[in-house]
């Protein structure tokens, strides 16, 4: 298993088939190998032994796919750099894992210098696709079109393929260290799991820095087929690319997907192309669902549940709602892919029954080598094998996963567990509230009690008095909120998850004084 | 990558499921589970060690099955044996692989004892799913009833799982070594180029102790899919299991699919259910297209080619002939599957372009360990990680590969490259001619001069000169045969390959005292 395979094969096979659209430009197969070749040579030149990281901080294009594809030829390892982070915190990531070489976009080069001043590893940076305005800042393009084609040095097997941050919701990022085998095992068993023809369009509109986004262009790669890449979600852009491109497979979430068809530019027409979507950080609602059924009723909707420890996915449900009401199990988050076990683990560490509420565990090729330089965080979620998600969740009788929590959004109060999404489900309810988030806050008695952060619908009202009688008619009093605020917008994380950190800090921030929440003195 | 993981996950998701129906018996995953963890118990009771091999000798049945799954989860190697050889081949490769443990099926149990006495290695023989009637010959089931359920010491990754002995039509068998990844990421990789759902329902008549038929197996086994059994090829039998057990695919020969077709008993009505038939040994003949185009047109039809040593799919084609006549390419073996680089070399050993014919060589995770004990064999045939598998082909613009020959059979004649299917394919369209095959035989000026052996149609008649008018008028003279024979029927290996090596021994002894032909000499 070596992460170039499907560049040789694609090359050999379809050497004038479209590897990569961005913009107006097209990349060939064959294309994409001549640079990949050039690519790897330059950066050989600039010292790069194997094994060696190489960091890339860019909005998507054609010069992203290539990175991946080079470092890897080269024998490198790749370090995509989040594009949300702070100069410090991508500082942070760069001399964690001691990568030397930085490669950046022009959207990110006006920071090079303030990046090569806070990181104490960097040895090169270098611009990509742009020039270089500053003397500390190596141009790559000009190296790259002058260096030699080198033959592939891809390692197999166990070797380190990545270095991916997690972008968790608490704690500081871990660097998920993931193989060769770890990838191209999770993305041939997702391709197994759920087919994907070898003429198929996926459209990237995620960054490429999470491996949700990149494990579909692995897989795209994989396949010879085609991708095409949006530096972000912009819904004109994204329709017009799917028209346009005759996209057969996208990535959107069930907000991005309403987006789109609330735009007026929106018609059935023009996504005849399309054949699935999958969507992972929240379920669909009801409502999307039927609209669905009637105005895109040849697509596939596919619910993927994973993280980047393993590789990074767990779980498929494939629904095609044109072809009638899906049943219950439509929520869950599918069955274990092809290469995965999966066991449900009681706090005693033992394998719970169908029904029961546990720790998601998983095991299989795609499990992750380990954390970066964390030796104690790697032996806690690797026990003999076995992956320990943190994540909460239960098995019908026939293998379905219906996810209930993150183990750390569990709040104990009183003795009781809360597994906030079960509060926040509850409230969601309500007619008048648009999001909510449930956190656990410190209470002198009871350890944590529970607090909701509200958005409320535009248009609409609601005290607290009438969200806790809503509540208490759906769940236990222990469960319903103690405390009510209202905000405009809750803070998401890149994946559109929840920051519940953020909203802990603040809640401390306008509290000061009083205890730390528990969960935030487990999680630092 | 292990090869129980299927197990343990079906036995998870659908443990009501069912894994194996053989005659009027049906195994749910559930009780497969049972009696692989019990059968497990039993080989280690009788002292079975990791990495030891556990022959089996047998028709195919559920018990085939158990043995595959329960020697891996024993910790063990398994050795699958070739029910169409003598005594004295078995006695071969047991000792040849030092197998101490021989399992053997009714059919089989008579020859006990003189396998026994020949094999030097055995230590163990037992009967499997029926009584002993021998003093030295165990029997196999009540030590597995009575044994305990152990937990699984099925090893991974690059541990061996297998040494399948090769059915190769030269020289002394050889075993192929293949670890659990070997397996794993070729069945995973097969079944994502082309899609098997998991609910299909597969069936098996071709024997199990090939990798031909036991890839399928081990395919439906990681998807938690349903596997029919029979015994062998029978008209009545298959037809029967097609329509009573809703088989969606089954692997058949175009010959066989031509009798279960021509038979009064088919109708079309009787295989609604089929979605696939997967095909290897010969091309489909174009009568045959046509037929299915017509009578089942909702069957995809799968050309596939690989070898043990691949572990073994390298390329699939398919083609549904219900949705139109298919182009040129219908007769190519397809393009590589995604686990699969593949490379034409020439005889200077570089890559050769499009549309020049050379070895067919291959890389990839599928590919073997290598042959055990053999490493001369082993070096010649894995080089810098690529398989040469000694067969000549070459690949169109578009990657499709088209096989010309093997590279054994190639006869080289006054210092001319003739390639024997050249010559089989030209007295083919001869309209008196039902089956030939062309051999180097040799002679004193040009080393070696081409041979034909021909069966002709029943109620046609052709003279020598007639068919070599014929060929003519197609091919170079000098790719015309020399000689010919005439015969009722070829000698053909268990998957329907012409035995050249017996046509070649057959002449060395009519022909006593003349040259043995080079291509035997250079197998043995």
């Amino acid at each position: 298993m070596y992460l170039t395979q499907g560049l040789h094969r694609a090359a050999r096979q379809s050497p004038n088939g479209i590897a990569v659209i961005f913009g107006e430009r097209k990349t060939t197969y064959a294309q994409l190998l001549e640079r990949v070749q050039r690519f790897a040579g330059a950066l050989v030149d600039l010292g790069l032994k194997p094994g060696e990281r190489v960091g890339l901080i860019s909005l998507n294009s054609e010069e992203y796919v290539a990175y991946y594809l080079a470092v890897w030829w080269a024998g490198g390892v790749v370090n995509p750099i989040n594009t949300r982070w702070s100069v410090a915190e991508i500082a942070y990531s760069l001399d964690d894992s001691q990568t030397e070489i930085l490669l950046m976009d022009e959207a990110f080069a006006p920071l090079a210098s303030d990046i090569h001043a806070k990181s104490s590893c960097l040895k090169t940076v270098a611009t990509l696709g742009c020039p270089s305005s500053q003397n500390d800042v190596v141009e790559m393009d000009p190296l790259i079109d002058s260096a030699t084609a080198i033959a592939d040095r891809c390692p197999s097997g166990d070797a380190l393929a990545g270095i991916f941050y997690t972008g968790g919701t608490t704690g500081h990022p871990k660097g998920v260290m993931l193989s060769h085998t770890n990838l191209w095992t999770s993305v041939i068993a997702r391709m197994a799991t759920i087919h994907s023809p070898q003429d198929s369009v996926a459209l990237h509109c995620a960054p490429l820095f999470h491996l949700a986004a990149a494990g579909r262009l692995i897989g795209q790669l994989t396949l010879g087929a085609t991708s095409v890449l949006l530096p972000q979600f912009r819904v004109n852009e994204v329709l017009d690319s799917i028209e346009r491109h005759q996209v057969s497979e996208a990535t959107l979430v069930p907000s991005m997907l309403q987006m789109l068809m609330d735009d007026a530019a929106f018609s059935s027409e023009k996504f005849t192309s399309l054949r699935r979507v999958t969507y992972g950080a929240s379920p669909m609602p009801g409502k999307l669902l039927g609209r669905l059924a009637q105005e895109l009723p040849f697509v596939e909707i596919v619910q993927s549940y994973g993280q980047t420890e393993a590789s990074p996915v767990i779980s498929l449900n494939a629904t095609t709602p044109g072809k009638g009401i899906p049943d219950a199990r439509f929520k869950s988050a599918g069955r274990a892919t092809l290469s995965i076990e999966l066991r449900i683990l009681d706090a005693q560490g033992q394998e719970a029954p169908p029904g029961t509420i546990g720790e998601i565990t998983v095991k299989g090729p795609g499990v992750m080598l380990g954390y970066w330089n964390k030796p104690q965080e790697t032996a806690q979620a690797l026990q003999n094998g076995w992956l320990h998600t943190g994540d909460l969740g239960y098995l019908d009788e026939d293998g379905y996963l219906f996810i209930v929590d993150r183990l750390k959004d569990m709040i104990i109060s009183g003795g009781e567990n809360i597994y906030s999404a079960e509060v926040e489900n509850a409230l969601s309810l309500h007619p008048a509230v648009s999001q909510c988030a449930i956190i656990g806050v410190p209470h002198d008695v009871w350890g944590e009690c529970v607090h909701a952060v509200i958005v409320l619908k535009s248009g609409y009202a609601a005290t607290d008095v009438q969200l806790l009688e809503h509540c208490q008619t759906l769940i236990a009093k222990y469960k319903c909120p103690k405390s009510f605020e209202f905000a405009d917008t809750l803070p998401l994380s890149s994946t559109g998850k929840v920051l519940k950190v953020n909203l802990r800090r603040a809640f401390a921030a306008q509290h000061e004084g009083t205890v730390v929440p528990a969960s935030e003195q487990k999680s630092t």
